[in-house]
């Protein structure tokens, strides 16, 4: 049979297929591009031939009404970010993501056409990144949707960055901007509850199509990766931003023995991030520190690579490492303010103190 | 605060942690030891060093309700064969697994020492068959607990054994005995009805102690992969039985475009699943040719290398496959019975109908 006649039928449930036919639905216009896939979908496991390089593995599992919400979630949308989050974990290490692992658990309330939308927006992420979808496995679930995601990269063994080599003095990097991300899901939210209140609102969400554009579609920093071996500057520490900047900071620092002074007038923030904030009043450094899900790179370089970072667009130094132990926020104002993984409430009823 | 004294105190939930408490009171006793395993758990990804051998990645996922059922698994024995089960994978190529990545999502009904139980089946087996838990994310879920499981390992090119390497009159060989994962599941399904039809029933499951054990504690056949290198043998195809001998064999012969004749007489049935599936009403041969879940391996070799295997305890050399397609069973009665992979009820109507 083939799959277009499939896809010309009414959406058919999992248990039609059974098992082995959703592989094959799912699975038959998957190509292989990296060198390193030698066997992909079909046996028992991937084969893959890393050579002289170090392998990268990093696995992640997001459950339907913890990590995501499928009424303002779009299934492709879901799809495309389960596999960029994963990717991200990879950059992170200064590697390069070429496998990705999917499996899948969904009750029975989903059709096969919507599987297939979401596979589609893994296999979108796997082309806009040059990965292989390698593997999986589907099967049923009692409730909701779970996903399971691996990514597995490789990288030069001089060049994989841990979280735990910065050195004092080295400055503290972070690409783009931040809590974009988290605002835009607390603009989702709020349509979200009007539309459930009046499900004759029609959400208007152009205004905030940034921000909720890096909530629904993030995008992980592989540009960076190419851009830090390029220019031969060898991050001493990295991690992505999956937590807000305060937690993964503090991830950093405390990996590494140090101290970190973060700089509150050097923090990037898009006006649009700002806006929605002020409109939600909330503060949009709260959102920044601690909003989570911007999957931008946060790291630390030498003093010697200043020269190399300090003009470059969409690098921004935030800070610097100290031989004293303590994350620090220094505000505008020139206060010494402590972060905290968990900062949010502290900061915020700082802020609403004043 | 020591782990022992959090034993000590009644078991706390999954959120009293949080997520980063929890990998770390999950992981903090987790040794090393295998050389491809560079850095393990605690960063963004596990690096790993394969050098000159590929890299095998198999991934599974497990959900409560659909592949277990916990008023029968205990929580200690389903972490030991959610890892199991993917080691399976990767010793059916042939290879060496050696690194464990473990995805949880638990319902706040879960406790922590819940949790902890299954870390411990999970540990068990990665020490049992030297392999190193090198990372994995736990989350909560809406309902139910799912597990997530990715196996990687290491084999050398000439010996990774895919599942399309079989030559026609190679040899079928399977190991172990078949069906007692099955029967044990019968037996345990027989008495969880009977408990809930009279509670104060005490089920006395000692007469079926090896059926039952080879359902909630499964072993992989590292052993079999070690025998293999031992005796310079290679298999040109291998798969692991997770599904009945019949879709396993279909899987062997369809790959490797060939077809397949396995003799009922030589199929290995141990005489304690004999007597369960008698009591039950089943035929024993409908336990190990659809049963699943015994995670043997079934492999083809050459003739050639029939002296070496014919007289091994725990070898069965069961068929062989033909330049003709199709997979057929030969009876004792000297039928042809074509075997299919949902060949279940097909064969039992037909034993039914004598």
């Amino acid at each position: 049979m083939q799959k277009d006649n499939q896809h010309n039928n009414p959406p058919r449930s999992v248990e039609d297929l059974g098992e082995f036919g959703l592989i094959h639905y799912l699975t038959d216009d998957v190509k292989i591009r990296n060198k390193s896939t030698v066997f992909g979908i079909g046996d028992d496991a991937a084969t893959l031939d890393y050579r002289d390089r170090q392998v990268l593995v990093s696995s992640d599992i997001l459950v339907e009404g913890v990590h995501f919400d499928l009424s303002y979630m779009p299934l492709k949308h879901l799809g495309y970010k389960t596999a960029v989050v994963n990717f991200s974990d990879i950059y992170a290490m200064n590697g390069m993501a070429e496998q990705f692992f999917i499996d899948l658990a969904v009750s029975n309330r989903f059709t096969l056409e919507a599987i297939d939308e979401f596979m589609a927006g893994v296999k979108l992420a796997c082309d806009h990144y040059g990965v292989d979808l390698a593997g999986g496995d589907t099967t049923s679930s009692a409730k909701g949707m779970i996903v399971a995601g691996t990514a597995v990269g490789g990288g030069e063994k001089d060049k994989i960055t841990y979280r735990n080599g910065a050195k004092p003095n080295d400055l503290l990097v972070v690409t783009g901007d931040l809590g974009a991300a988290y605002m835009g899901l607390q603009i989702l939210r709020r349509e979200k509850e009007v539309f459930l209140a009046n499900p004759q609102h029609q959400p208007d969400l152009e205004p905030y199509s940034y921000i909720v554009e890096r909530q629904l579609k993030p995008e992980a920093r592989k540009d960076v990766v190419e851009w830090l071996a390029r220019n031969n500057v060898i991050p001493t520490a990295m991690i992505d931003i999956s937590d807000g900047l305060s937690s993964e900071a503090i991830h950093l620092n405390q990996a590494s023995g140090l101290g970190v002074q973060i700089y509150e007038e050097k923090i990037p923030i898009d006006h649009r991030t700002a806006s929605a904030a002020e409109e939600l009043n909330l503060h949009p450094l709260v959102a920044a520190l601690n909003g989570g899900e911007d999957y931008e790179l946060l790291f630390a370089v030498s003093q010697k690579d200043y020269p190399k970072i300090k003009n470059v667009p969409g690098l921004s130094i935030v800070g610097h490492f100290t031989e004293e132990p303590g994350a620090f926020l220094i505000t505008k104002l020139n206060e010494k303010v402590p972060l905290t993984a968990q900062g949010w409430d502290a900061f915020l009823q700082r802020e609403n103190k004043k």
